[in-house]
Order: C-alpha cells, then sequence, then structure tokens
C-alpha cells in the first residue's frame, strides 16, 4: 500500500531512465557478490544523478516509512547493499564525477559513485596520491569504499578508507543534506559524525559527496619479495616474525595452493607448481632503509621455513604476481559459491589462527582456501562449496561459523574490512557486548527515527 | 538536594582521599586552563582510582540526575573540563598506569590519567614510538588528548590523536563499562563508537582505558631549518609555498615577535632581535630524500622574502628553538590573561588569515601573538590583556569572535585541536549547520539520555 503510493511519488517526480521499477531491470541491483547472503524483491531501483534525487528519493521514502538501501557498484562481500523487500535501492553509480583534485590542500572531492582506480588515475595526473587499494579498485566505487570502510593491499602501511576521509555530504533521515567533516588538515569542531558515516554500512543516511585526503606526490616504486612455504602455518609464521622485527611493509599478502591452482586453471600462470603457499611482500620506503626492509623480510621468510625465497628483480613478473593475488577471488568464484571470511587478528596470533581454519576445513569436511592480507591480521579463508551440494553448504556454514568463534577467542574482530552487511550479523552480536549494541542501536534510532536506511543489516537480528 | 543525597551516598561508597567535598580542596580541580571560560562551583571531586570508582560515581549521579564532569591534567584551552554548579568533577589523574606496551602488536595499553610524555618515554624504552605530541606533553594526559582529539607538533606529516586510538574502556550513561574499538591492525564490526568518543570532550561517557597505536622503531632523527621572516604575511607565503612544493616536513612551526619577545623576557633567550616572525621547518625522512626536503624548504622561505634562513647545524640549538616554541604560551600567559583562538584553515589561506588576525588586533586596538602549527594551517592567534582591563577584554572578545567568522569564511574551523569547550560554542554553531547540531544533540541524548555528562558544552547554547 505505502509501495504503490511511493511508486506514484516517485514516478511524479523521477523520469523513467532514473527510476526503474520493471523487475527484469532492478533485479540486477538486488544483491552484491556475497553469493550466501538473501536478498529481497525491491519495490524500485533509483540510479540518482544528483544529491537532488536523493533527497527526492529519501523524503518520499521517509514519509512513507519505505527502506531505501543505497548501493554503490555492488561488489561488497557481506551482502550489505542487498536488497530487503519492498525497498528502493539508490544506486550511486552514475554519480560519477572527480569534483576537485586538489594538491595543494592534500585532498580531492568526488561523488560516490567515482570507481577507486579512477580516482587513484586522477589523482596521479595531478601529482598526488590516493592510498586505499581493496582488491575490488578496478570496479568498486569510493562511496561503497567509505560506506563500509574498505581497506586493501597497501594499508597495512597506509591505514584505510577511514583514514583518508575527511569530509562528506549526506542525505539524512529527514531528507536534508547535510555536510559532516571539514576540508582543513585538523578539525575538532563537535562529534565526529563523519567517521561515524564511514563504516556506517547505509544504515544512517545516503552519502552524495566525499572529500578525502591525498598524499602529496607520486607513489615511490616498490621493491617485491617472495617467498614459497610447504605450510600455512609456516607462512603464517613469517608474517609474525615481520611484525615482531619491526618492519612495515608496504604490501605483505599471502594466497595458498587452492588459490593458486585457482589462478592457474583459469589464467594458466604456473604458480601452484611452486610453491603450497605464497608470501609477496613489498617495501616502498626509499633509499638504503628500504633495501634493509627487505632483507628483513627475507631473512624472517627463510627463519620460518620458506623452501625458497628472493628479491623479484623483474618488475613484470612482481606484477604478474599481484595480479594473480587480485585474480585469486574471481578465480575461485568459478569452482563454486564461495562463503568469504573476513576475520582480522592480532599479527602474533596470524600462525595459530591459519592452523585453526585447517582444523575447521577438515572438522567439517569442505574446502577453505586463504587469500590474507596478512601483514596486518586480515584473513580471507574462502569457504567453497560444489554448486547445489545442499550438505556441504551446511559443513561450509559451520566452519564459517568456527572461524569466527576462533577469530574473537584469539582477540580479534569478525571482520576486517568487508563490513558486517548480512553475513556477520551473528559474528557481531558474538564480538560486542548486548550494551554496546544497545549504543549501536540508539544511535541509528537517533539518526534515522523512521528506521528506513537499510534495515535489518549489520546489528539487526540474524535470525529474523 | 539531589545533592546532599549525592554526597551521602558518595561518601558511604568512596574513602576520605578519594572523594574531596571542602571547597578548600575541590577548587585547584574546578577549571583548565582556557582562562577566559567561567566555571561553577563542584559539589565534588572524585579522584578516581579504578573503573569501579568511576562506575560507582556514574551511577549515583545518574540515580540522581547530578552532573559529571570528567578532567585529566586540566591543560586544557576551551574550559572543556570547567566545573558546572552542583557537578561532581572526575579526575583521572591518579589512574595513571602503562598497562601494556606491545611492539609486535604495534600497540599500548594505558590508564587515561598517564602523561603524554611519560607513555612517549616508555614506549621509547620499548623501541616503539606514540607519535601525537601537543605543546601540553609535559603535563597532558592520554585520557585529556583523547578528549580532546588533541594534535601538536609533528602531527602535520603523523597525524593527530584520533588516528592513534584502536580502543577504548569507557563507563556510559547507565554507569556501565564497555568497551569500544579493537586491538587489531583493522576492524569494521559495527559503528565506530570508539572515534564518536574520541573528541567527545567528556559530554558521552567517562573514558577509563586507552588502547593506543604505535609506530615501529625508534623515531628517525631530524634535521631542522630556522627562517627569519620581516612580516606574518611572507612567513604565511612561505607555509603555503612548502604545501604547494608537496613537502610534507614534520613540523613547520611558526612564532611571531610578541611571543618572541615573552620567551626572551621570561627565559633570556635573545630571540626577539633576530627576527619579527620565526618559522621552524624539520624533516625526519631518512637520507637524500630528507636531505630534498630540507632544501625545499630552505628555497620556500627564502623566495617568501625570509631576511635569513639556514639549516641548523647544532642540534642544541635547533632543540631550543623548539622549547622556545613550547614555552610561547606559558611566557604569554605571564603578561595578563590570555584569549587563545585554535583556528584551522586550508593551507594556502594561512597568508591571507594571518592577514585578518592582524587586522582584527588593528580594528580592536588589542595585543594579538601568534603562535602556529602553521604547516596544517592551525593558527592560535593568542589575545592578551593588561590584567584587571575591563575594556580590553571586551576589546579582545570582539578580535576573537572576529577571527573565528575570518576563519569560516577562509573555509576553516572554528577549533583545530583544542575542543570547543566553552569558549568556541558560539563559533561551532557558526560553523555546523542547526540540521547538524541537532544530529549532535540526538546522539548525545541517545547515549547519554540522562544528560549527566558534562552538561552545557561543546553544543551547548553559549549564551545560557
Amino acid at each position: 500500500m505505502s509501495g504503490e503510493k511511493a511508486l506514484a511519488a516517485l514516478r511524479a517526480e523521477l523520469p523513467e531512465p532514473v527510476l526503474l521499477t520493471d523487475p527484469g531491470s532492478t533485479g540486477r541491483f538486488a544483491h552484491d557478490e556475497a553469493e550466501w547472503a538473501p536478498y529481497g524483491k525491491p519495490l524500485a531501483v533509483v540510479r540518482a544523478r544528483s544529491t537532488q534525487d536523493v533527497v527526492t528519493t529519501v523524503r518520499i521514502c521517509a514519509e512513507l516509512g519505505v527502506p531505501v538501501v543505497p548501493r554503490g557498484a555492488g561488489t561488497g562481500l557481506s551482502g550489505g547493499a542487498n536488497a530487503v523487500d519492498g525497498c528502493v535501492l539508490v544506486s550511486l553509480a552514475d554519480m560519477d564525477r572527480v569534483l576537485e583534485i586538489n594538491p595543494r590542500e592534500q585532498l580531492a572531492v568526488v561523488q560516490p559513485g567515482v570507481v577507486n582506480d579512477d580516482l587513484r588515475a586522477a589523482c596521479r595526473e595531478h601529482g598526488a596520491w590516493y592510498p586505499p587499494d581493496p582488491a575490488s579498485s578496478p570496479w568498486s566505487t569510493i562511496g561503497g569504499n567509505v560506506s563500509t570502510n574498505a581497506g586493501g593491499v597497501c594499508c597495512v602501511k597506509y591505514g584505510v578508507t577511514r583514514d583518508y576521509v575527511l569530509g562528506l555530504e549526506a542525505v539524512v533521515g529527514s531528507g536534508e543534506v547535510v555536510r559532516l567533516g571539514r576540508r582543513t588538515a585538523k578539525g575538532v569542531a563537535g562529534y565526529d559524525l563523519c567517521g561515524l558515516f564511514v563504516g556506517s554500512e547505509g544504515t544512517l543516511g545516503v552519502i552524495t559527496e566525499i572529500t578525502v585526503k591525498l598524499l602529496p606526490g607520486l607513489r615511490a616504486p616498490e621493491r617485491t619479495v617472495v617467498g614459497y612455504f610447504d605450510s600455512l602455518v609456516e607462512a603464517g609464521e613469517a608474517v609474525a616474525a615481520v611484525a615482531a622485527a619491526g618492519v612495515v611493509p608496504s604490501a605483505l599478502e599471502l594466497l595458498d595452493q587452492h588459490c593458486l591452482r585457482a589462478v592457474d586453471e583459469w589464467k594458466n600462470m604456473g604458480l601452484s607448481a611452486e610453491a603450497n603457499v605464497l608470501l609477496l611482500g613489498r617495501s616502498d620506503t626509499p633509499g638504503a632503509a628500504g633495501e634493509q626492509e627487505v632483507d628483513t623480510l627475507l631473512r624472517c621468510f627463510d627463519e620460518a621455513g620458506a623452501t625458497w625465497s628472493a628479491r623479484s628483480t623483474d618488475e613484470h613478473e612482481a606484477d604478474a604476481l599481484f595480479a594473480a593475488r587480485r585474480l585469486a577471488y574471481p578465480a575461485l568464484e568459478r569452482l563454486g559459491p564461495v562463503l568469504t571470511e573476513d576475520v582480522c587478528v592480532p599479527r602474533a596470533a596470524v600462525p595459530e589462527m591459519l592452523s585453526r581454519i585447517e582444523a575447521s576445513a577438515r572438522r567439517h569436511d569442505t574446502q577453505i582456501a586463504n587469500i590474507a592480507h596478512a601483514g596486518d591480521g586480515n584473513l580471507h579463508p574462502l569457504i567453497i562449496t560444489p554448486p547445489g551440494d545442499d550438505a556441504a553448504r551446511e559443513r561450509a556454514q559451520r566452519a564459517f561459523d568456527d572461524i569466527v568463534d576462533d577469530a574473537i577467542a584469539l582477540g580479534g574482530t569478525v571482520t576486517g574490512e568487508h563490513g558486517v552487511g548480512l553475513l556477520k550479523r551473528k559474528g557481531l552480536h558474538a564480538e560486542l557486548s548486548p550494551t554496546v549494541v544497545d549504543m549501536h542501536r540508539a544511535v541509528k534510532s537517533a539518526l534515522d527515527p523512521a528506521g528506513i536506511f537499510n534495515p535489518g543489516k549489520v546489528f539487526g537480528d540474524p535470525d529474523a
């Protein structure tokens, strides 16, 4: 009923190519890449062209109590952007203009639909650098990155999306447009509401413009080191040793045999014959200090039992290895529905966590591939099931739950960079105390009193 | 009446040296170092020894509706820790233990009363570095630094307190103890409530434990460059030029003639004979890249019209100059009550803002000294009035208001690092839209429904 009214009101305000209502067109916006997460049937999709389109949509939905689910490119891995039944999906993908790149003030202003790699390329042209580099950077949008507080490969040294968001424009529950944060290097006027919106997964409003911090200058060239290991745990020990040695690499990535084989089967790179587990380390520190870091990385690899380790002397080879890392996820997806983990544990606990992940795979007779931003303890065990095998799916879900429990037991978190979305709601309730969950609910109702923004996500009832 | 009841309940739970009630003892806790900010008469002071003492206090105060005002060392400069009439001041200064320093996980866990310099010294012993270095670092506490999101000298390169807070323990409005944030390198489970507490100036709860991020290794040695300028605006142009050149110095501080003379009169350092305005730059980048940065700084100084500039070859001399910078504020305080500004403007606007500050001083016939974290556009014009001269105080207040307006007009913020407290409430309302102020109020009531924590501060009515 309110759905009908909302559709009529939206039709009166928004033209046809902006407002999509037939299920054939809306369906492809209905979910992100979390293959295991459920999704509902949207009432409509608004492909916003401007902040005004968002205001129009939010005003109508707020008045009629219709849920609003914002989405970027839909590359999320936890179901955060999935449709709930009867919602209006607001796609920000068409708001894709870079509005300003200002190297002097070390900032850029972008619309939320700008693709991560496009922003990075635009910054390069101005002699500046936007560091956050999620593996999805060729496709994911800055708006999505901000909403999930996305991490990435160089985050081990340069921090995550949150560390680069200076200011936001957003449409809030009243349909009003607010500006949060600042353009200056520092600022403490009031609560960090800008930071509160970062990682809030669309539950507090719709972000319509983002001011990000840039680093001056182009990124320094990187040296790459490669280590082959017989076992996950030995590779994990190398990771812990790097942390103990006080080196902060500009990347420290792990791929196991399952990933290497999946990439080989797809791209024929011949990686899986070489190693059971691959560690890729990088240093971008200039000069002698960088050389020392490389030496330390190699020493840590060797002392942890690497079967082979070397500094890559061939830039193309090094780039190919990192490309393989980026391809690992889509390569695995070709084998069947992937249930994606995203736990993050203290660096010293990486070997133990990897060992527990292997134990989970054995215990539940399921296949678990491992990719990891190993240097910051952010592990992505990927649980793969044969298509259509329901028993395997149940075993996979049990392995997933065990991994979440193990991460919490080791002092970790249930999600390092993907967000809670739908898949990690149970984990969130296990990680946070009931009082802290209540604080979340109180903040949510304070800022979204009608409860229209992405209802049920993040701290919603996982059994609902 | 509720005051009497609260006192009786506190007396029943807390022993004498923890609970202070006679005005002779409580008075010295009643305000911070913002000499112009009003303060009320506290009901009592609780010198908390433990989280439990804070829980006891908050429970009693919440039940009886008695205001709770947390405070650290009382070195704040905006009245944020000032007593409101009939409040219980909770001093965290005695909770001063460093609980853990963990270089491998790059973190430390401290009680809120740990003095900034003490934490930094303890980290050094473990081969790690806690960067945030407010000028008050010999006295101010980490709890106070977190509550105000304090900046400092090296923040131009290394970021502010917020960038180093991983997790918090706090006592919230219900009297419950919550843990916010994490110990891992990354984590996105739920809203960044930890970040929300950073810079919340005691309005959301009482912080009782803090987990901070450390950088591995000892800090690299710094090279210092010194520039003398005839005018503030020329020095400001040098600052803007440094930003435009894409150099991020590890410090870029400005002191004007008033500061230099005040330091000379106190410590007889002979600085004011040398220059009208002093710029102090530093680079801690190792190797040839650092040498280049020094060259660029000098070139920027010279091209902006420095009357003299040089790289300091004498480490003691360089340290003495930075010590003078640290002494400037107390040196000026010796001359009369200081009304402290803390605006932050875009880097390119530094010359214009300095010129407007000079115009304000002339227009209102008042003396304004300038210290600045110039490299991030964070200016501290300090308005000095002769003791007891009421007309001068009125003129000073008008200059203060004009400076706030000018900062906003130039795209800046009313407070870069000191916080809003009492002094910048009018500025906050000028800077933020009414909708954003309403969002603040909604978040505040969501997390502090009884309204007991530091009432009237930050977004309170400035005319109340």
